[in-house]
């Protein structure tokens, strides 16, 4: 159910910083496949909302300062996306933050912060696999009560959709969209400015999750957001962080899938 | 449509900050009666989300310094709960900060953010008036088409919930179980520790909906809820932020009442 997938070395830290030069991370791949049982016992004991992602923090050995060291004590548990990229982002700085530091630029953090909640309330949320399931459940016991006694609803089709996708769609659709308009003023080559900041780290992982579920990123009305988005998949950190894209496209989050859990929580696992 | 309801002073600062001592605040009320035009013109110019909270921050006056200064700057427009409690904590540091500033409060910090995640990301974007009218539309739409010709549905009624007012409880139910778990070890007075923080200001307004929506706090699975939820009500903020609550309870979000857009939205105009 759970597997270790990697060992890596978390960000390479400012030499100049204090803490120790590597931190070692160890990734861990949960599959959602709707035909194992969901959630997985491990998943449960570490987050009550039973969803991924959950970042594990050993605390540092009381005796030698360095974390990661064992001395008897329990390792800290962190959930949702927004408060795991927020404590990443100041207790490993680097020499590019993606959450823009200096006093003075107030207005490019708040900016970045807005932009990463657009993704992560308005867009993500509604569109996790559970809330569509949880769609689709309801609105077919409404449709069964009143169906004929002799009739079945007919199967959900890519040509049939669900209530569940046509809810998705619209939400992913007006929500690109809206963050399309809030970066007309301050995207340069990405969301906010020249730099890669914390708000394309989300957005990436939304419009993979979009393009699954064939949102024409060809409209106008998404014209800085495509923009931006292929100048992060063109950087390798991204590809590499999207590198299930490929298995993703062929089980997008549409309902109408053969594996309709492979989406939009796998995704959540990797932000 | 929308009308300024008070003016004030925006918190009482530090007194050893180098900000101005005051900062004036003017509250606008936005009515969600779903019996006028939604969005209304004035929101849909600021936020291309359409949604509320909204906050104008007008510039620094470029020669005196001081904000609120009126040199032809445009006001900077700031939306998303998360992003704007964030800008405020750091702008107008208080005495009691809603976010353990210190360094080596990073525990508490990462813990207050991971509170205001679950409410901002999992109870309120799904909960939100346009999702779950979004979500009856979709499940009446597929109940029409397998309706008999000369039948038609029954009217959702507080005995006969259309599909959204359902699955409000059950994201209400599900979401603020899981947060009364999250607290088992941190909770004080209050749900980090026995100082109000961030996650006490997003906690109140979701437990005022929930209550609206006929959720039962005297269960078990919410006793931190509802502990931490009454030592905030005795606290005045929280009461005056709360002062329109009766009329809240009156007309809960639920689609089934007189007057649906009075709740989610609203409340989260007051975040």
């Amino acid at each position: 159910m759970a597997r270790p997938i990697s060992k890596q070395l978390l960000r390479r830290p400012n030499p100049h910083s204090p803490l120790p030069q590597t931190h070692p991370l160890t990734t861990t791949f949960v599959s959602l496949d709707p035909s194992t049982t969901w959630p997985p016992p491990t998943i449960t004991s570490l987050n009550p909302s039973a969803k991924v992602p959950i970042l594990s923090i050993t605390p540092p050995n009381s005796t030698t300062g360095n974390e990661g060291g064992e001395d008897g004590k329990n390792p800290i548990i962190l959930t949702q996306s927004p408060a795991i990229l927020e404590y990443l982002e100041e207790t490993f700085p680097s020499r590019t933050p993606l959450l823009p530091r200096a006093p003075h630029e107030w207005q490019k953090r708040a900016k970045v912060r807005e932009l990463v909640s657009l993704i992560c309330t308005d867009i993500q949320p509604p569109t996790n696999q559970s809330c569509l399931l949880l769609i689709n459940h309801l609105s077919t016991s409404l449709a069964t009560s009143v169906l004929p006694e002799s009739s079945s609803l007919a199967p959900f089709t890519p040509q049939n959709p669900s209530p569940g996708k046509l809810f998705a769609v619209q939400i992913l659709t007006s929500g690109l969209a809206a963050y399309d308009a809030l970066i007309a003023e301050c995207a340069g080559k990405f969301s906010v400015g020249d730099e890669v900041t914390l708000a394309d780290v989300c957005l990436v992982p939304a419009v993979l999750m979009a393009e699954g579920y064939g949102v024409d990123f060809n409209e106008e009305r998404f014209a800085r957001v495509r923009r931006v988005f292929e100048e992060c998949m063109g950087m390798w950190e991204f590809r590499e962080g999207s590198r299930r894209e490929g298995e993703e496209k062929r089980h997008p989050c549409g309902l109408e899938q053969e594996n309709p859990r492979v989406g939009s929580e796998e995704r959540g696992a990797e932000e």
